[in-house]
């Protein structure tokens, strides 16, 4: 999947305010890219922390020169601490919760749970994201059949694992595992309008599952208006 | 790549003597094959810890019913704790740190320096491997010409980050970014007799790094003779 040429310069709505509320300079400065789903997993853990940063937003056409003298790769999601800087969204998620022991912890005590929260965060970005995006590109008819479907089978091994009762992967407390897949479900509509996807058909676990993370304060604060998520994927959508 | 049909049963060579000391029931249950290179990930760093552990070998063909109870997807390395079972070697390799917190830590402890390994753990994963798995299958010689070079690009930002004067990834002691790629490097004596690889052609670093690895205790201990993994890759290679 490639961007749009030319991509909106800062995030819109409720995002927008939580931008506002963090443009002080702090020690932590989180490189973001507003409309990047991989940027909202970590922006998602910084706001369940409560923790401060500075958010930057990084145009991915006019990259600012200290952003790429402290990450020479220019990939966003960056965290830079201390004048290094660290990408990987899973790599920076695990980081907030070592560098920010104290806060709200978003991985099990509990070794084995949290080995199992790792295992279904590495499936999530093996599984269900690559066939989230092979829908998106697909294109005629029944290549977009085929991708829904796909679609539907990288859901459910994970819809069968949501804890009984939910709301969160979990149970009660939400976790890097919903932070993880959060920004997938957020741009979901884009699916439901151009490619037949229906929550439903996923099961009712992952239609009250899905509920439950788009109304999560940190996933709606760091959630932009919808239209300008449906410019950065329109050249492959069809009315 | 697919294993050939018939897979040797057992470790050899020095390996079968670790898989020896290894018989007696344990609390902690390590389903491997002697052949896999993510199972000796996690073989690897159960041997640097120095914990206790009982071998299973795992015949892909021939699984025991016990396995596929409690670990349906019948993946190896899987690691068994309390009747829970756990897959996926980075995953895997996370939780021995968690699970056995007062053996050798295998991960710095400061929260910037880990999240680096981090990185260069999933660096590995992402694209080394596949370039080496790359140059496994490719048959006709330009193609093999290709995805030598091709490795040697792979290898090439890892090789930068050597901590200066090594031996190990990041200086004076080992780690999991080591236990990582540990298993390519004690295989790549096939790329060598018949793909054209040389370490030295990806410069002296890694030459001396390849080096330190493959003498290192926990890596000659899990390894098995050369031969039996050059059946293992028997019907890619060309004489």
């Amino acid at each position: 999947m490639s961007y749009p040429e030319v991509i909106y310069d800062r995030a819109t709505g409720v995002a927008a305010d939580t931008v506002a509320k963090h443009a002080e300079p702090q020690p932590l400065v989180f490189y973001a890219g507003w409309f990047c789903p991989y940027v909202q997993r970590n922006w998602i853990a910084l706001e369940e922390k409560g923790v401060p940063y500075q958010y930057k937003e990084v145009n991915p056409y006019k990259k600012d020169p200290h952003f790429l003298a402290v990450n020479p790769k220019g990939l966003v999601p960056s965290a830079e601490v201390n004048g290094k800087a660290l990408y990987e969204s899973l790599v920076i998620n695990e980081f907030f919760e070592d560098f920010f022991p104290d806060t709200t912890k978003l991985l099990p005590e509990d070794p084995i749970e949290k080995a199992r929260a790792r295992i279904w965060i590495d499936y999530i970005s093996k599984t269900v994201v690559p066939a989230f995006r092979q829908l998106v590109l697909a294109q005629d008819p029944a290549e977009q059949s085929k991708a829904l479907s796909n679609y539907y089978d990288a859901l459910k091994p994970y819809v069968e694992q949501i804890a009984p009762g939910g709301p969160y992967f979990l149970g009660a407390k939400f976790s890097l595992v919903d932070a993880t897949i959060a920004p997938w479900v957020v741009r979901d509509f884009i699916h439901t309008k151009y490619r037949g996807y229906e929550r439903s058909a996923a099961g009712e676990a992952w239609e009250k599952y899905s509920q439950a993370i788009e109304t999560r304060d940190s996933i709606v604060n760091t959630s932009s208006d919808k239209e300008y998520y449906k410019q950065i994927y329109a050249k492959y959508l069809q009315d």
